[in-house]
């Protein structure tokens, strides 16, 4: 990559980038096409402008020069790694300098016997987990978009994913870290040992922070075993309100399923039209419940039947997770989705997802909801003509009626993806003032400059 | 409790805690006998003099207008649960009010088809597990104090225990928090949802934080299933480092132990003087695996047995767990306790237990080790003549080179009892001075006045 002019000027008094950029001895661009293709995120909601260059560093040297001289000059640095955020937290607008971290991909190592890996924040999620398989391990976290989503993506945004039901989120992976911070000085967090507290958890403080408090270009993170055996009970039921019921059931056989996901008639619907499957024929709602331990599946089954139309038991269940993991590009092709992801308490997660048909009747909006179930954690997916310039009113009101059901319900506006920038207004209601006030204040302890991924989370 | 009048002088120009105690309409004491009982903990090292007073808030709002009076009069404040700190973190010395939180006990609700539970912070460990008992489900964190510790001392030093192999340690368990700042607003952090990234993890920030931060007055907790099978393998070995690259083979069966403690020879014999069991006798080292799924003990056995010179697999494994937790009782009685906490990458295990045998022999001190071998977590305990009244030069030399060898290990110098009074020389060491300046900005931030726990950690 060659250094080039900039195509868009910076802002106001603050000295433009093209200054300071070559002094950071760095690979950017200001390629058109390249500004274009990092201004916007998975959210599909872009904001004003474009940035003023992309900086393509290799190591942690790199950003820590770019940061240093961002901070002096007041710039604004937009942290990157593949852009799969649905919220808009990596969206880049006027002005901005976007750090695009995809080239720091190396996987550092893997530590078999301490069951660990060292990873760069570019590596894609699933490439970590294949490259733990070689040990007879696996990196639980799996995001849905695991295929191309990054590390430190998913470390921004304390990421979930389909086996977080058993094996946590990805906070619950992370050991430690290697964090810039805004003015380019470099820190570690936590520690390469399974267990660790000296001190405060400053690993935890950056992990779900969006980019706003350091940037993220090392991290230790945790591998468990392979599973010992893996087993796929495929439920159907007579609509998804009566599968999260049976979810509840679960409980009563002892065993924890490593994933328990619920896709609604609408998504299936979705993924049979994407995908050329006929899983809308089975049943209008289907749950995907996967076990990992010895002779747990014959359980869940057996705790589900009685909710149920039909209980199958399989394999590894390759083809169910697939289309469910395909669930997201098939409803893109109905139209722009405006993709919410509220938890709820578990007991209130039929009653959340019978709420959302009726928000959806009322304002007229399509959803296509899915869930895992295991957590209570829902995507109501609200189905936006693509023709629209910015969210459409109606579509707003039913995600502000979305977001008011998950506080209602004792729950919260994101269980997994983060506030970004779509979900800033209601941040402080979740929150309460005096908790939104000690966060910002933390903000401004890292970034006193706020040159960190400005606009997002507050 | 009646209100009296302070038997100790508050320090300096600051008002003493007798002019402002009455305001705060709380239950407190001034009585010699109570100031004594609550000026040190389980770590068996005093501070300089004793607290001015100490009081028994009832709920929350009482814990709000003692830190509010407090925080007006800068006057420092020292949280306690049941005092089982290890390292000094509740010990409370001249001038001080000890916030005495045992009357804050009250489990406010299991919710079982949640899997959730909402504690008082002197809520004892042990009770909490029995209460989710009787609904299915159960308390994962499980210090071996955890008959007389609390759930906001296990929260202040995001307590480990014996079953965190599998299901990790108390952070991993709390879900939300309710607490009072240091100038006595509340907030809430967290959710009551298994997922939720709204914000930064403020939760994760005060879990650890040893009472510096804030005061924990309400938790909720994730409950888990009751195990669907409990079996107990215990396996003895020619000593503690085979023990130790025993636990490594178990990577191989796929299966992850709840439990797998390993106790040294020394430890051993301890024990037995005091329960009047013959373990010593059996080997020379002892690890007690427990697993909790299916079918899942055969495999850790057969695993075990070529490294092992006994190996038998028995049920619940209620008498060896409870030989393991009273192993420090049983070293107290040897003499007083300097208890560290290390913890290393789990390939280590091995070369600590070794070099820390070096390291007895080179100070002459005896050193009982004992281990959460599944993290790679060390308690050497370094037994002190009890009529000591500092901690001889030996022991303390012994301790350093025992933190040293962790950092050069790539560990840490605590895995789960924090810093407390005990390691605080050493916490900048482990972090860094970056991040350990940046901790103390945070605790200036969260505690302006610093009057929470002051001493403490830094």
């Amino acid at each position: 990559m060659t250094t080039g002019h900039l195509s868009t000027p910076a802002t106001a008094a603050a000295p433009s980038a093209a200054e300071w950029l070559p002094a950071a001895d760095v690979a950017w661009t200001s390629d058109a096409g390249v500004l274009e293709s990092r201004r916007t995120d998975r959210s599909g909601w872009p904001p004003q402008g474009r940035p003023a260059a992309v900086v393509f560093p290799r190591d942690a040297a790199e950003v820590s020069r770019v940061l240093r001289l961002a901070h002096e000059a007041g710039t604004p640095v937009v942290p990157r790694g593949a852009g799969t955020s649905l919220t808009g937290a990596s969206t880049a607008g006027t002005g901005t300098v976007v750090l695009d971290l995809s080239r720091m991909n190396r996987i550092v190592a893997v530590r078999a016997d301490d069951a660990t890996a060292v990873a760069e924040p570019g590596v894609i999620t699933a490439d970590l987990d294949r490259a733990a398989h070689e040990h007879g391990l696996r990196y639980a976290p799996d995001p849905a978009s695991h295929e191309i989503s990054t590390i430190g993506g998913n470390i921004a945004t304390d990421a979930g994913g389909l086996r977080c039901a058993k094996y946590g989120v990805t906070r619950d992976s992370v050991l430690g870290l290697e964090v810039v911070l805004a003015d380019g000085r470099r820190i570690r967090t936590g520690t390469a040992t399974f267990k660790g507290v000296a001190g405060y958890d400053l690993t935890g403080l950056f992990v779900g922070s969006e980019g706003t408090l350091g940037v993220v270009v090392s991290a230790t993170l945790r591998l468990r075993p392979l599973p010992v055996e893996t087993a796929t009970v495929a439920a159907t039921f007579r609509d998804a309100a009566t599968a999260a019921t049976a979810c509840l059931a679960l409980s009563a056989t002892r065993v924890q399923p490593a994933v328990a996901e619920l896709l609604d008639a609408a998504t299936l619907t979705a993924v049979d039209a994407h995908l050329g499957t006929t899983l809308r024929a089975r049943g209008a709602a289907l749950l995907i419940a996967q076990t990992d331990g010895l002779g747990e599946s014959a359980l869940v089954a057996d705790a589900l039947r009685p909710y149920a139309e039909s209980v199958e038991v399989s394999g590894d269940g390759t083809a169910l997770l697939a289309a469910r993991r395909a669930a997201l590009p098939a409803i893109e092709r109905l139209g722009r989705p405006l993709i919410e992801d509220i938890a709820v308490p578990r007991s209130r997660l039929a009653d959340a997802i019978q709420e959302i048909t009726v928000i959806s009747a009322r304002h007229g909006v399509p959803i296509c909801t899915l869930a895992h179930a295991g957590d209570g954690n829902l995507h109501p997916i609200i189905v936006v003509d693509p023709a629209a310039r910015d969210i459409p009113p109606a579509a707003r009101r039913a995600a502000g009626e979305i977001f008011a059901l998950a506080l209602e319900l004792g729950g919260t506006i994101t269980g997994e993806h983060g506030i970004g920038t779509l979900k800033r207004d209601w941040l402080a209601r979740e929150l309460g003032e005096t908790n939104h006030g000690l966060q910002r204040q933390i903000k401004d302890l890292f970034d006193p400059k706020g040159i960190l991924n400005p606009g997002k989370v507050f």
